[in-house]
């Protein structure tokens, strides 16, 4: 757990929200990318060092659908930058913390994921993720 | 908004919640704090540039109090560092955004606070802090 690498908000429309955020941030989305496994469109902003990622769903069995029925829009999730997530995934496992996947998974924005059980940690769905480097 | 400066967690037992980040983040809680005037007691978290801090209700008509009745233990808010809180929250109401409270106010940590309604940010709860410096 270096540092808070994203912070992921759920919302209803990417274009609206978008322009939101640009007003609000006061700084215009740099990225966006669909992640199809996931059923995910993202918008990505720079904040300091962190960023903040909307998420909307690009169909109806999405995760990201379910969570907007359920809770509607609002913060979605955390994610860590890790340095070995292996290493990482290991290690909260053995504190007793429930990981959603055993094996990373490929995220957004060139990571590789893995997200704990919100019912471990207070509520929060928390994701580590590490980069993805080119050899 | 220069940078994100914490992010605020609502949990039911500090003393628990305590013991549990410091599991996650594998860090210690550097700081606990009381703010009276708004029920709450925090702890704090260093995580690279950024800070959690846990939420918890000293009394049962405190704001954290009716958010755990509500919505449950879960992320509570994000905090937004800002060079000049008035300049910032002068700039996000000709934007449109609702400020919910009209001048600042003193939060945890000596900063100068802000918060804007959440029915304007996509259901995010979000805070402007200006740390108070010493003269």
């Amino acid at each position: 757990m270096r540092k808070i690498e994203h912070i992921g908000i759920a919302v209803k429309d990417l274009d609206l929200s978008c322009d939101l955020y640009e007003k609000l941030l006061n700084t215009t989305c740099y990225k966006r990318e669909e992640v199809a496994s996931e059923g995910v469109r993202t918008a990505f902003f720079q904040t300091g060092a962190n960023k903040i990622e909307l998420l909307s769903a690009s169909h109806q069995d999405s995760p990201i659908a379910k969570f907007l029925e359920k809770k509607g829009e609002g913060i979605h999730h955390i994610a860590f930058d890790v340095a070995d997530i292996l290493l990482e995934m290991e290690r909260l496992k053995k504190e007793g913390f429930v990981l959603l996947n055993e094996q990373p998974k490929l995220g957004a924005d060139n990571k590789l994921v893995c997200f704990l059980h919100p019912k471990g940690t207070n509520g929060v769905l928390v994701e580590l993720c590490q980069e993805i480097k080119a050899l």
